[in-house]
């Protein structure tokens, strides 16, 4: 089979030890690359029970068979290991130029096992694989960090590490890559931190094989084609004109963006902080990651003043977290706040919703000024930046915050007002108004997430069809779907984002062309399932269970107050007892013999 | 023709006009590219009596037909000016990446006319070409600028640039490209900050035509292996294992190391500023321009302390300039003054030759520490890194030093006791201990300049022959064909040091193969000695004549102290009169008619 490289690097940080193998080649048909790859190994590997900060946990960074290929949007990598926000199995990816790098420079993915005494990082050139001391960049932040080991080791190599942030293990830290993009939910560069590795340079000169050159150009030339005819992601669409941000006045028209901590879902500053805003006033240029034809991402300048330089744009979530759920329209301070983020290595969306749920905790008086030790008020623009640093360095206050929002408000008997899902917190669409994303944020195998199943695309763009976002009939299938394309999609490792464009047909025939497998796209697609009931019986062996998969009561209970979905609540438990059946699982949401058995899972069955 | 691109960019910055033009390929037969063709250009096109720092100065940026071929050390380009610190044609060529960017995005050169109102830069990818505001970023330094651009425009582009030395005319400024390259010599940096034009920026995508694909590849292939099998570029080489510096305790073992201004030519200090010393406690890795196999150049990390930092380590002669030049054997001021050089924009060579004429100044109590304004004497560490900064800023007595050691030495009653050659300081090599380049410094047609006519390769290295250095007779002819061949090898833009395992066959196999011309080794030499002449008529029309063709009185009349040269002084007459003669030349240097009918320039004859 060609595409994957068939080679993995394993390093033992604990005795130093570096080793090159075989990729499993036999999960590889099964599980692609990417999260399904890099799950199936830590499934196989560690107990689900560890301490994710221990030792025993593992770091895996892995590619997909389309990373690095001339298949649409074939930039990413996956970072995995257990979450220690979650607790939950973590997979989160990443864009940029890191997964291509790791895959010219012949490797599918590298496993980190133990712990070092001192910090140390990787260093990849081709065949040549070394553990070096970074004692001299503990402490420093991200950009630093990443100029320093270019300059250090080979100026056009890519940069994956953490910052402070992961250093001093915040839960919710990220590891970074190119500079400024993340693996970012769940804290896995927490995990990374834990292990007293800094970072993961890597230079690469190979090129990447492929089974059939000609139709696999085909493939990806018919993808490339759909994705720049496309609304969203085509010439002169939303994402290239807009990035990201082009939501926040679309989710703010219908009344389903969440605000002030979700207490309302419509903000009143939503128009100053919105994509069309950033584009008009503060937007140089676009950026795009390997292989991609879209360029969503946004270089910035952040006008004379306090906050000023030129950085790279938030992302609707990011964005969203810091304003409407702070209650901050302030760009200038959301767009330092998340530069903070990258620069210290953090979640932003954590961070800002984090700081969001201290705020609701100070409105109502169960967190005083002098328990903070400063302020933490809704709509306080300085404040996101000061708390944000302060967190990252674990500084004060901020020490706690570095918690996430769970164990924050727990910690205050408030863990209601947590807006999250087993303990990670849900960004930037109200699941009352959208009720498919309120069945996607309590499912999700790795907490509140949007990108696990993102059913917004029907539900709000119409993508490929317009579903009615208050229905609540027909969305557990509709999210099986997402989930496991999704699932396809990550394990392939090319951008969710070209799915605006193509689906199973085009995906399916990019694979099918690069690695020769032989596979139908209903094959493919249960792939994607499989990856899915892997993750679950990671979590369920976590001790993450069905009654994990709910909401937070403010979604369940407290009807929206405004717009289409004026009280409207979200209906889960109808949608969640259709989505088990669907699923082929019990209705304690363990997958049933039948199910494991058909993905080829069946010696993964619960004891 | 292949090779070229036939493509100039013309900009007038005083009325913003910008044309894209046919390269003059008659021209380019004759003149080839890069230091031949920029030259013709500017013969062409200004009155050689015009002030260098005058709008009428044109400024031109120019490639050669090898610049981004995969001929050996194809990375270079030449910015070609009238010299505002020697009043001689200026010609100064610097590697990296620009060069070859330049040619990719489609043209052979640019010519910059004019001044621009406020600070501008131009940007180019590939048929876009635009000038934009600059005023953001004049005052910064050559890292940030670039960094900005690459933030603003291409993360991918190459910039070159001016630091604050040139936005203030600096008499040495540089014109800096990667950050730390540098077309450094005789301040045609300057030229471009008296026209307000900062940087330009350039991305291209274009591959660049050769004539022959299998031949040219063959011709390479050739080159390649004798640079990588000789033993000062190839594997293991002096080149790649010390750098440039290589040649400190060479030089200093046999007495030729100008030390305290050139008083005498050993320094005691010499082992701890050598190539050798730099590799053991300060080399993290080499680096390499576009298409190199040597990599001569140093990125390296000053130890802890005030200097601390990872830079690009000093080439031999701005490591001489600051270290036996000034008595200083203290490596990591040396190596934090140069990185300051390239910050600000600064030739290190002299301003290093500078700040010790001003230090004998000083030593013979003609400056006194009141005009000084702070201390300036030999051996003085901290007083090297002071006064580079306050001359690329212009502060203080820095204002002064920025004129350049003659003008300085002038204005205190002193010109003797400026080192240099036609306004520019010699650097690193004794002319009374290698009586070739005694020659070479005073025939350099831009002043003090010791990569006009490389003679140090057979007087020292023994490359490809040893010669005596302390033998006059012969050493005229050798030179003359030393300066025709760089003067080929600056047109076609290859690296003068691949010369010291290729010559005239290789580099006429590599251009023969890559541009078609049907033109023989010699006919390619001749191309050199058209250069030499044409930029002579240059100079003798900008009233640089015969009578400048000199050295400074110490070399003349100062004999060695020390070493194999004892007693030695300079004896450039007899070498001068054999060299006009071979040249073809009168008396007082003035070509005769019957030397430039041979090499076509007949219409260029003397008035």
């Amino acid at each position: 089979m060609k595409a994957w490289t068939g080679k993995l690097i394993r390093v033992n940080l604990t005795d130093k030890s570096i080793k090159v193998e075989d990729t499993n080649m036999d999960d590889a048909k099964l599980f692609m690359g990417g999260r399904g790859l890099g799950s199936k190994y830590l499934y196989d590997e560690i107990d689900p029970k560890i301490d994710p900060l221990s030792p025993e946990n593992k770091l895996i960074f892995m590619t997909g068979p389309l990373t690095g290929t001339y298949a649409t949007c074939a930039g990413r990598f996956n970072v995995v290991a257990k979450a220690p926000l979650t607790g939950t199995i973590g997979a989160s990816n990443s864009g940029g130029h890191f997964g291509p790098e790791l895959k010219f420079a012949g490797y599918d993915g590298i496993i980190f096992e133990g712990k070092s005494d001192k910090p140390v990082y990787l260093h990849i050139n081709n065949d040549t694989i070394e553990l070096k001391s970074a004692e001299h960049l503990w402490g420093k932040d991200v950009f630093e960090t990443t100029d320093t080991l270019l300059l250090e080791n080979e100026e056009d190599a890519r940069v994956a590490c953490i910052g402070p942030a992961g250093e001093k293990q915040v839960l919710f830290a990220t590891v970074m890559n190119d500079k400024d993009r993340a693996a970012g939910r769940s804290g896995l560069g927490a995990v990374m931190g834990s292990k007293n590795l800094k970072a993961v340079v890597v230079k690469g000169n190979n090129g990447i094989g492929v089974s059939d050159k000609f139709e696999f150009m085909n493939a990806t030339k018919d993808a490339k084609e759909k994705v720049l005819a496309n609304g969203v992601t085509g010439i002169g669409g939303g994402l290239p004109s807009y990035g990201t941000q082009v939501l926040v006045n679309i989710l703010n028209e219908m009344h389903s963006l969440p605000t002030h901590n979700w207490r309302t879902s419509r903000f009143e500053g939503g128009e100053k902080i919105s994509g069309e805003y950033l584009a008009e006033n503060y937007l140089i240029r676009n950026k795009a990651c390997f292989a991609c034809p879209i360029g969503c991402g946004r270089v910035i300048k952040i006008p004379d003043g306090k906050y000023k330089g030129i950085v790279a744009g938030p992302e609707y979530e990011a964005g969203w977290a810091y304003g409407a759920s702070c209650g901050v329209d302030d760009m200038n301070a959301i767009d330092k706040a998340n530069h903070v983020c990258n620069l210290l290595g953090l979640d932003p969306i954590t961070m800002g919703a984090t700081i969001a749920c201290a705020m609701e905790l100070r409105d109502i008086g169960v967190l005083s000024e002098d328990e903070i030790g400063g302020k933490i008020e809704f709509g306080n623009a300085d404040s996101i930046i000061e708390w944000t640093e302060k967190t990252g360095n674990r500084e004060g206050f901020g020490d706690l915050l570095a918690l996430g929002s769970y164990r924050l408000a727990e910690k205050y008997g408030h863990p209601e007002l947590s807006m999250s899902v087993k303990k990670q917190e849900m960004p930037a669409y109200d699941g009352r108004a959208i009720q498919g994303m309120a069945l996607e944020y309590a499912t999700s195998n790795r907490g509140g997430c949007h990108v696990r199943g993102y059913v917004v695309s029907p539900e709000v763009l119409g993508i490929p069809h317009k579903t009615d976002p208050l229905e609540t009939e027909g969305k557990a299938g509709l999210l099986k779907l997402f989930q496991d394309l999704t699932a396809l999609v990550d394990s392939s490792d090319i951008c969710l984002f070209s799915t605006f464009a193509i689906g199973l047909p085009e995906i399916s025939s990019m694979l099918r062309t690069s690695t020769g497998l032989d596979l139908s796209d209903e094959e493919f697609l249960q792939v994607g399932e499989r990856v899915w009931n892997l993750e679950k019986l990671f979590n369920l062996e976590a001790g993450i269970t069905g009654a994990d998969d709910t909401l937070p009561p403010r979604l369940l209970n407290e009807p929206l107050p405004s717009g289409p979905a004026k009280g409207k609540v979200a209906e889960l438990d109808i949608m969640l007892r259709e989505y088990y059946e669907l699923r082929g699982w019990g209705e304690d949401s363990v997958p049933t013999d039948e199910k494991l058995g058909e993905l080829s899972l069946a010696d993964k069955a619960l004891a």
